[in-house]
């Protein structure tokens, strides 16, 4: 598998466009429905690029990057031997045997087309529909990471259940203290050696083991202070939820 | 200020007394109620301990590294010239003019004893009564830390409770996202680069701004389908809650 067609063209098809450029892949199309960022990343990937559905062109492989709802709609308009999607929730049965050989590789990071991403750290969970297809995945996943899983569509569901939580929940977590600070006019930089500190900890011991804070030392005259400084109903709902569910979990 | 007598045996006594003995300063003695832990930091800081409140001996500085609500307690029955507590929340008025000097030094980190924190990246927030002991609790902080901030109660409080969001909520979140992969037995390893990632993050941008997942797109295919493989109706609870103000604060 030499030739790629991209579809797509937001933050995880710009970072696996490019990380498979570098790697000797040729990117020969770039598919999205919005023009201009299609071309935006043809142009970095030296590929050619569509916003027309019907021009899509197929290649050794087909590398949907798209919403999961869209995905089940391109399906049924894509003529292609090798596909594969890169979603944490959709199950591989998706693809619905249309295709020869089809899968997933699922690469389980946080993308930004902004920020640089280090993609050979990235954990990549690989399922296929057949053993020689799961090989050639795994052989091109080994070319970007070090990190290459066999993950079913179960356990991918529920690793991206898990990422939620970690990722995406505790960066909310961080935008409601950056909000907090701002009211108060305090750079959030006071915050980041903390935040760099607590996710270096779980490298080491789990999350449950190093918990810290007014909740799990059941310092109930702080969490009201907190409660009654929180101007914000659904700040307080969530400091209320997570405070009892620590507890609850000690 | 050289010696110092160190009111607590915890997480933060831990750290920061060997931060200062590191630095040069003197810690002549370790109080605690649990007088094996008392014995057991004293050994480390080579000094003396008592776990007899009324044995407590006056040095330059006093440092109060308890609880908040044993604060106000202990303060009741110290005597002493110059006396600091450590506390995110306590408003300095808790010492009630009782001493000559009195102050915080609050560091702003989550520490564990058995887990090495380097204090020179700990941000450390300083505010005394009056100007001469600030100056000497700011050169006193400058030894042990790069990022020393004249921080007054209201501010500390905030950012305290900035804090807890930025910190303890999402360790919580870490231990959630834990705790469901244990349940598939995948090994938490495979989520460290994501965690990783996410903090590094909002070292360059905002947090908003860099928010993914499905709520943030609006995949509500996916939100339904994690909500009913979410076997723990807290889990459940929360990821509804801060799903739903991931969106409304978009």
């Amino acid at each position: 598998m030499k030739s790629i067609t991209l579809i797509g063209s937001g933050n995880l098809a710009t970072h696996l466009g490019l990380t498979l450029k570098k790697q000797g892949f040729i990117i020969t199309q770039v598919f999205s429905r919005k023009k201009n960022n299609a071309l935006q990343l043809a142009k970095k990937l030296n590929s050619e690029y569509t916003d027309n559905i019907n021009h899509i062109i197929s290649s050794d492989l087909m590398i949907l990057c798209i919403k999961d709802d869209a995905i089940k709609n391109i399906l049924t308009k894509i003529n292609t031997e090798n596909i594969i999607h890169t979603s944490g929730t959709l199950h591989i049965n998706i693809f619905q045997k249309k295709f020869k050989n089809y899968g997933i590789i699922y690469p389980l990071q946080t993308f930004n087309k902004n920020i640089k991403t280090n993609f050979s750290d990235v954990p990549i969970c690989v399922e296929a529909n057949n053993v020689e297809f799961q090989k050639k995945l795994i052989k091109l996943s080994n070319k970007i990471s070090n990190k290459v899983y066999e993950i079913n569509s179960s356990q991918r569901k529920k690793i991206h259940l898990a990422a939620v939580f970690a990722c995406n929940f505790s960066n909310h977590m961080y935008a409601i203290a950056e909000e907090i600070l701002k009211e108060e006019n305090i750079d959030k930089s006071i915050l980041l050696p903390l935040i760099k500190e607590t996710a270096k900890k779980v490298e080491k011991k789990n999350a449950k083991e190093v918990q810290t804070g007014p909740a799990i030392r059941k310092d109930t005259e702080t969490i009201k202070e907190h409660l009654n400084s929180l101007n914000n109903l659904s700040y307080k709902k969530i400091y209320k939820l997570i405070s009892s569910n620590i507890l609850q979990n000690e």
